[in-house]
């Protein structure tokens, strides 16, 4: 038998940037016995979680819930939506860009990808410019990652929409929420967004295994134009069923059921405490790489995400960055902590710290100080002052007792 | 906040044929915090539960899991293996291979379906037959339900693999043991099958929401062929990251807790054992149906269902079926059970008991009594007396303790 | 590792009279992490407990909640209301009648013991006629059990009631409820008991670890003036501390958790139908034991208990009982089921059925079941039929359907 | 409905120096089906969790384990040796060891209580000499708190054994473990200590109910002699039960799943490892504490406590002490940790920070910075650096890797 979460003692520090900790109100509403899913128990479950899932993504619109993973809802968008052969436009703003493009390959379409540094957001004016260019409209979608997991940088989604409104294009807008929906404020109805792709694991705090497109009436309608063969991820007999809290077929019950309780904890603190919690840690966080002179991975201050924080290596004499991964294999073997690796080119000289999901204060202090013993134990350059740097932004906007604030 | 599990008093009867009952150990190993997907402890978690799970389908090949539903498999198998347009013989089995039909349909292939009448098996020398005509090699697989869900027919698949054989046909064979793996004895390699697609919620005493193939080496090689667009489904980006342990995105984790715990309890108790607990409960069943003066679906006796009996409705004195539905909602009701519906062109007039994974002898007898008592409160014509044999069955076959048998 | 729970396949039966199944939403409540026991969060849940335990006694007067076992609030009674060498009248209902008279001798009381046959509950008349002759009233405390759970024989507390006051005498009335509170219909106050002792493991479906001392006001005079020596179960310090919700010493948290989850699916169901489906389930099973031919233990049927039926083995030809101890090896070791045993001088000849706590038709069924195919595999003269006289008994109570009825 | 655990975001900070944080193994084991306790799946149990308890008190003596909280298993210790009026040593450590004695007091013994200033631990020197002087030998016990949880303040009890040796004293040594076992180095047989108490939810990372007592052979002969009434805690009966596994009454079953648990946990990680673990945490603790500038109550560095530190609020200008309840309620209310507070006399001026049980350095970091940010939104005066400290001493000792040092 194998023996699972046999940690030393204490609490694993999960601080990659999702999956996020489980809380245990999910973790126990999970752990119910599975019901029947064509009986009236299970019916009222679905009605609820359909409409609350509805309220995170701020859409009055069906949002499709897939019993997969996040790359399975960025397949089910494309798929429902486009031709074979269609034309897309898409950003290139980091690793999960770059994975969504090859997926559009896998899948037949002719993806064009507008380059990027990986170190910020989708630029509008861009997108606008090469909007006004295709008159012939063969652009069929414009597909932006809203929180880059590989950097920490987001996308201002409005900013798209309203490109895409200028150049008076009618392409649709897909955007992938995986890695900010319920934890950076995200909406669907008001940004003109036609599928919003997002994932169980990160601000929903589930773990992973449930996926969703939020789904505009103008993208409901390329959808009975949409050639692509589908049928798992085939929008139109899901939402049919849904009309009565069921699915077609068999959905994953206990993550239904953890979604439910995930929403509860998300209202209870209201959407709008928790984007600001999320921020207010991503301050903190970001003082804290300041005084140790490490440098931010996103380079526009607008840009910053409220999810985690990508952070550079420094260079030693040589002009080469010391490894992130052993900073973080120190770091994970000295003190229980996993910390985001770096991702496609910015292997090796770039770790992540997730401060997402199920998350406070004393945990973000604990995050940050196994950082900086893991840069002093790895011998990493740096200047000492990071935590207390956290500290005093912390507990500088510490002004509202948390019970009051919630 | 909604109340689940709010039942009456005791604990619900789930007896459909799947999901079944997800006993306490398991329930308890998905109920762990999440952990890191690219770390040293999830890597032996990765690496335990694909060498068990090739155990459980009796192979030495591949077998990749998915974080999805069943019907994902179906679609896996096919678009893994197969082209636009192909050629692929089906047969109508009941309801489940009907739909999988449909499925292959929406991807764009051509299936033909040798029509069956619910009640029966696959008929090898039909397939055998067709094949035999198809001299050009057009029908590019063969795809058979092992266990029909919807009537308790098995097929019987070494007479099928046969069947290919003696037409000398290269078509590949494709298997659904969605609700037979890990209850029926099943065998990948020995029974020479291509693609054996399964899913968690019924032997595998798991929730819903892990699907499989498995996968052998032909099929392997049709699928460097194969120009069916696929992405998420793809086998070769997962079987290549699981040489370590690892998926190419985020794996189901707490699922694979939970099947890490499901293949423990199988092979503690030895998969002979639990093929033939299967048998013995699937006996009792149908003499309680028989003392009861009703009919099971499934008309060969060589193919009766391990996993569950289809029952049909006495005809009342005009030639109509008493209500199934009626049936069992008052069971619902007054017992707090349920079972499972008919399906298709069933739909009123049969009903189905699941007998399958964590079950016992008394749970059976619990189940056997609730639709006793039901077929009385329905006033649905039948003779009483069948717990009774179910007793004197299980009383018979009950030779030895089963801790000695385990 | 020590392997729990690895029983064969599917769920235990566990029919013994208690420790009672504990359902999946007490056991899931009480898996929370342990909080602070001076902190406001615990504070509302101290309160919330002890107003919901009063309606589970039917009292208005204070309910002592101890950490501890049954015993222990045996042990409470009497220490908190007695002084060295009191006289005390208790009456031998059964085994734990006798040995709550052991623990009285043991703590230097003078029990005087009114003998009884074991299949009957308590006689008020003789009680009547004991205090009557007690014209000292030397005589400090009347003991009596109210559900005898080594015989399945409850008494009649109103009646003992009124015999006190008939004699008009000043002693004290002490009630065992440990296996009665929360299945059988228990008025503290409304029956002018003095001090009602119970446990967490019965009709509260708890694990063990909880006790209680519903105390009456002339109980808490009456511990004023008690000088047997006590601390840990001094009502004083505990009902003073209670007063904010709080304890004296590190109350058992987690378990109150559980009770609090108990209270609520007590008031769910009503606890006038907690009451009538114990003695549905009691009726049926004495139905199914009359139907084989054996004997209830308990001879006065206005006495019949709703919470367990202990019945009496056959005798062979040479007047020996057959082994009710060999019944229940094979039971457990064919049919996954524990019995309850035969106490004291029942030891060997009688064995018990638990019926109670969070249990339903058809778990009675699959019950009475593995009794009636025991018999058969143990060799145990019997007729058929007793499953067949419960399905009857049962079906035709099931007038109105369970969710109607809760 | 009570809306438990409705915490603000994330996981709350425990850190009261008991009940410790339950760890998810624990709370898992905890969270099984209810067993037979006459049964042989709970035989096997009770065998376990008997020779493993006796390895962490280190011990070959029995430890007889009680279903009830600490304070009920100092009540064992004395009532199981002690008679009516006997003379007892006691040594004022601090609110616990004057709890005792009331408690001592209640049951009619008469304690003799050496005043100590609640700083240090108990006085050998001074135990020999009151011993020396007793020559009539009418002292009958001597009782010390091994870790006094109101101070953080360690008794050295092999000192004490050898002051009762040097003194020729027959006097029994009674010792309270509560919140040391599992946690500090205590040595049951070599210290020679005739009854060590101890309870579940330090050290052994269970919640309250569960207490111990570890019994010498003279202690177990001078309970034959012993004459205070006794029932539930009586030695004897539980003792002999315990031959086989079992229990006289009901044992608190879920929480000796727990027990089971803890143990594999605490032989997993070594004895040896824990204890360094908790003294490293310590120390860490009191280097902040000094860097803010604030005072220790423990005034003797040999004294200092592995499990707690008590830390005295500064003066303001008036000499009075800053209050620490104020101070406690701001780090509740805006960073979600409980602290401990101080009990008796310490009350109002004195708090204390649990660093014990499942733990580690991450933890610990966020504690101290919970603390350090409260000093400065509670406007206590104090300098910054502690949490700095506290790395530093971390980082420091941290040489070893968690996973070879376990």
């Amino acid at each position: 038998m194998l023996k699972l979460n046999s940690h030393p003692s204490g609490r694993h520090f999960l601080q990659i940037p999702g999956p996020s900790t489980v809380p245990d109100r999910i973790l126990r509403a999970m752990d119910y016995p599975t019901i029947d899913h064509r009986g009236p128990e299970f019916q009222a479950l679905g009605k609820k979680v359909l409409a609350d899932i509805k309220k995170v993504f701020q859409t009055q619109s069906p949002v499709v819930i897939y019993p997969s993973s996040g790359t399975g809802a960025w397949e089910a968008a494309l798929v429902n939506t486009l031709s074979p052969g269609d034309h897309v436009l898409m950003y290139e703003t980091g690793h999960f860009a770059t994975l969504w493009k090859k997926l559009a390959e896998r899948l037949s379409l002719k993806p064009e990808f507008i380059q990027g540094d990986w170190r910020h957001g989708a630029d509008a004016a861009q997108i606008e410019a090469r909007l006004a260019e295709d008159t012939g409209h063969s652009i069929k979608a414009v597909c932006v990652v809203h929180n880059e997991t590989s950097t920490g940088v987001t996308s201002n989604i409005a900013a798209v929409r309203r490109a895409i409104d200028n150049a008076r294009h009618p392409a649709l807008l897909l955007v992938d929420t995986i890695s900010s929906l319920g934890s950076i404020d995200y909406r669907h109805d008001e940004w003109g967004v036609d599928v919003t792709i997002s994932g169980s694991q990160k601000g929903l705090m589930l773990p992973p295994g449930l996926s969703f497109n939020a789904v505009s009436e103008k993208a409901l309608a390329a959808s009975k134009q949409a050639k692509l063969p589908r049928a798992f991820w085939a929008w139109d007999e899901i939402i049919a069923a849904n009309q009565n809290g069921f699915w077609p077929y068999t959905p994953a019950t206990n993550l239904l059921y953890g979604l439910s309780e995930a929403c509860d904890m998300l209202f209870e603190e209201g959407l709008s405490n928790v984007f600001a919690r999320h921020q207010r840690h991503a301050l903190a966080t970001r003082e804290a790489v300041q005084a140790w002179g490490l440098e931010v991975l996103c380079q526009n201050p607008a840009e910053y995400s409220g999810v985690l924080t990508a952070v550079v290596m420094p260079k030693d004499a040589n002009g080469q960055h010391h490894s992130a991964d052993a900073l973080r294999k120190v770091i994970l073997n000295h003190f229980n902590m996993s910390l985001g690796q770096g991702l496609g080119k910015l292997s090796g000289w770039v770790f992540r710290i997730g401060h997402l999901g199920d998350f406070n204060d004393l945990t973000l202090c604990g995050t940050l100080s196994g950082v900086e013993m893991g840069l002093d134990l790895a011998k990493v350059p740096h200047q000492r002052g990071g935590v207390l740097a956290a500290l005093s932004s912390l507990a500088h906007s510490a002004k509202v007792p948390l019970a009051q604030a919630a």
